[in-house]
């Protein structure tokens, strides 16, 4: 059978599949996901045994130890996952809500009800938990679920779906609701991207190249999860000592995070005031800095930044600082160089904090608090299945509820339209 | 200079127009809607002697009455226009809405903020009034439009156009917020659907080929708005002379549209009850009905159904009429044929209606109400731009609330992550 019939057939049975998923009761899906949650844990040695070999693989192929770190299901890393699936079996069900009913002039009760998306193809790169922490979202919001992760992980992945997909059926998940694309063959993704009677939406979880491609050869629709370019605005009124924890924790807390800390912007007014301070906690953090021409006076040891250093994602221990005349000023600089994802700004000052908050256009905008709470579980979300930097459908991090769509219900006495 | 490049124009204009809307006051966008009503009513004469231009050339090119009908600007549908705004206006504004704010165990304040999505594609057929429709209503969300109309009408559009932007920017709008695609050349739509850095949304309003070319060849998201092959399902409990009244409304009062009823399901309980009457009154409103063969042996002047009549959207005074054994084959039926529009019970039992709104996949299922209702309007939004029969973003009638998203706001006290 082709490459094509194959995809076609798991779509096929991904459709069947939610429609059943759909009926589901929040009992039934929550024991399910604990029964996963057990069945992981029990099946451990077997799980690893069949990683060996992908990471015999990886071995072979010379993959950086990172890489090689990402592709290990570590005791650590099982136990993540069923503690994940728990976690997920605890959050409310998003299905069946209804948002708010109100009632028309004619006696029409007009409402609006949670429903699944239906079937949603997730394209990931090499870290084989994906599997079941996608898997359980998808599962609880009522979705069937395509995987298709890196083909480091196809062994890892497999077993892993293997065990969710056995277990599962036993607490009455129908068969096709967690299925991975059993080939390494790169034309797979694009075959995928074509089967929009089957599959509802696409998130593609990778670097930027991946998400293009996914992007410019999808049929489907998909949310993308662009880069994150987060600034801190600390403004005029900015208490410094605040201003350095928030900067602090943005740039070193974990720095390879796309809502880590990657341009500071300092308000004049305070300019002498907070960059020999800051400078002196980043430089002992063992943080490079790319500074404007009075940072670079203001701080010693920076280097000069050049153009290209305001808009990069570093994901390491390098800070862009620049020093801006105004508030408008930092506007203008995070308009121009951001990227939609988390912006943040330190203030004292009333009518700053607002216009802050109404004007800059991000996924998450704070004030008085650092960038690395953009995060559905730090937002209290619970577990989120990526953050969107395009404003359709959902624009963040995007938890249960953003796997879901609502219809319209309407509750009548015989009412016809005149 | 090249199509490409007019178009990139266009999409940069829109994009920079866009960031300025998105700060507009309600008052100020009002008060431009209710300027530009006026500006059109002033401009009657000036737009009917334009229109007569795409007339003249639609008479010269042999296209129908009823193409006529839709391209010509009538004293009506001037003063039409002119009302949509001022409707418009009178809608609130959903732009700067907080729609939930809840606190973090750390204090955090976070909540979700409606903004607009910034910049609208629309590709339509013929009707020129769609260009203040369409404009008025994105404007009202913030958004900036770009129009790119049917062929026939391009003169009318980019006069009602010119209209717009001359009051609009007198009243405080900024240039570029609604623009027209001044060009007959079929390419144009294909270049408009690259622009995927500056246009943030299509919407497609006409033929099932118009939207599937859009959906192939786009790298913006796209609103689908395909065909309504909806069903009325008489339970066998139903109360028969609102039965008759529900499906008569659904089929006569405007067969021309995608909410009207194309197929009807008939309990079999109640099929001899129901059937021979509901024919006669379908009969004497001119209406031809296709029949399965129980359907022929109850209504005289019924021709046997083909397979494909239980997909058809007629759009017309032909109606298909199954019975069904039960509520389950009834939901079967539209499972497998409805095209996720409009679906519609009648009933008079608790668990029959219950099941049918949770179960049935559309995006409105109404009980003991006609498939009229499935309208912006009818349903409370005001003034609709379409109705999504896909699921990603929204479903169903797309209001002004549809033309925005949210983005994460978070207020705090210092707060870093540990």
């Amino acid at each position: 059978m082709s490459l094509r019939d194959d995809l076609l057939q798991m779509g096929v049975r991904a459709r069947q599949a939610s429609r059943a998923l759909a009926r589901l009761s929040s009992r039934t899906k929550d024991d399910a996901l604990r029964a996963m949650a057990e069945g992981l844990e029990a099946a451990r040695a077997e799980l690893q045994e069949v990683n060996r070999r992908d990471l015999d693989a990886a071995d072979d192929a010379g993959l950086s130890a990172a890489m090689i770190d990402r592709l290990t299901l570590s005791d650590g890393v099982i136990s993540g996952m069923a503690q994940g699936l728990r976690e997920v079996a605890a959050l409310p069900d998003p299905v069946g809500e209804v948002t708010g009913m109100w009632k028309r002039p004619n006696g029409l009760m007009v409402g609006k009800k949670r429903i699944p998306l239906g079937v949603i193809a997730m394209i990931y790169e090499s870290r084989p938990n994906v599997t079941a922490d996608a898997g359980g979202l998808c599962l609880k919001a009522g979705n069937a679920i395509i995987l298709r992760g890196g083909h480091e992980a196809l062994h890892s992945s497999l077993a892993i779906a293997a065990v969710l997909d056995r277990v599962g059926r036993e607490a009455g998940i129908p068969e096709g609701a967690i299925q991975v694309v059993a080939t390494t063959d790169r034309a797979a993704v694009g075959e995928l991207l074509q089967l929009d009677r089957h599959i509802d939406l696409v998130i593609p979880r990778g670097g930027e190249g991946l998400i293009r491609y996914v992007t410019e050869n999808s049929r489907i629709p998909v949310i993308q999860h662009f880069k994150g370019v987060c600034h801190v605005f600390v403004d005029a009124s900015a208490d410094l000592e605040r201003a350095e924890a928030i900067v602090m924790n943005g740039k070193v807390q974990r720095p390879g995070v796309c809502n880590a800390l990657e341009t500071l912007l300092v308000h004049r007014d305070v300019a002498d005031g907070f960059l020999p301070r800051v400078g002196r906690a980043l430089a002992a953090a063992g943080v490079e800095i790319r500074g404007c021409p009075e940072t670079m006076q203001r701080i010693g040891g920076a280097v000069p930044a050049s153009d290209e250093d305001w808009d990069a994602e570093y994901l390491d221990l390098i800070l862009a600082v620049r020093v801006v005349d105004s508030l408008d000023g930092a506007m203008d600089h995070i308009a121009a160089h951001g990227s939609l994802h988390t912006e943040a700004i330190v203030t004292g000052d009333y009518t700053s904090s607002q216009r802050f908050l109404d004007e800059v256009d991000a996924s998450c905008v704070l004030v008085n608090a650092s960038t690395r709470f953009n995060d559905g579980q730090q937002l209290g979300l619970g577990a989120e299945i990526g953050i969107a930097t395009t404003k359709l459908h959902s624009y963040g991090p995007m938890g249960l509820e953003d796997l879901t769509t609502t219809k319209f219900i309407v509750c009548g006495q015989g009412q016809i339209r005149e």
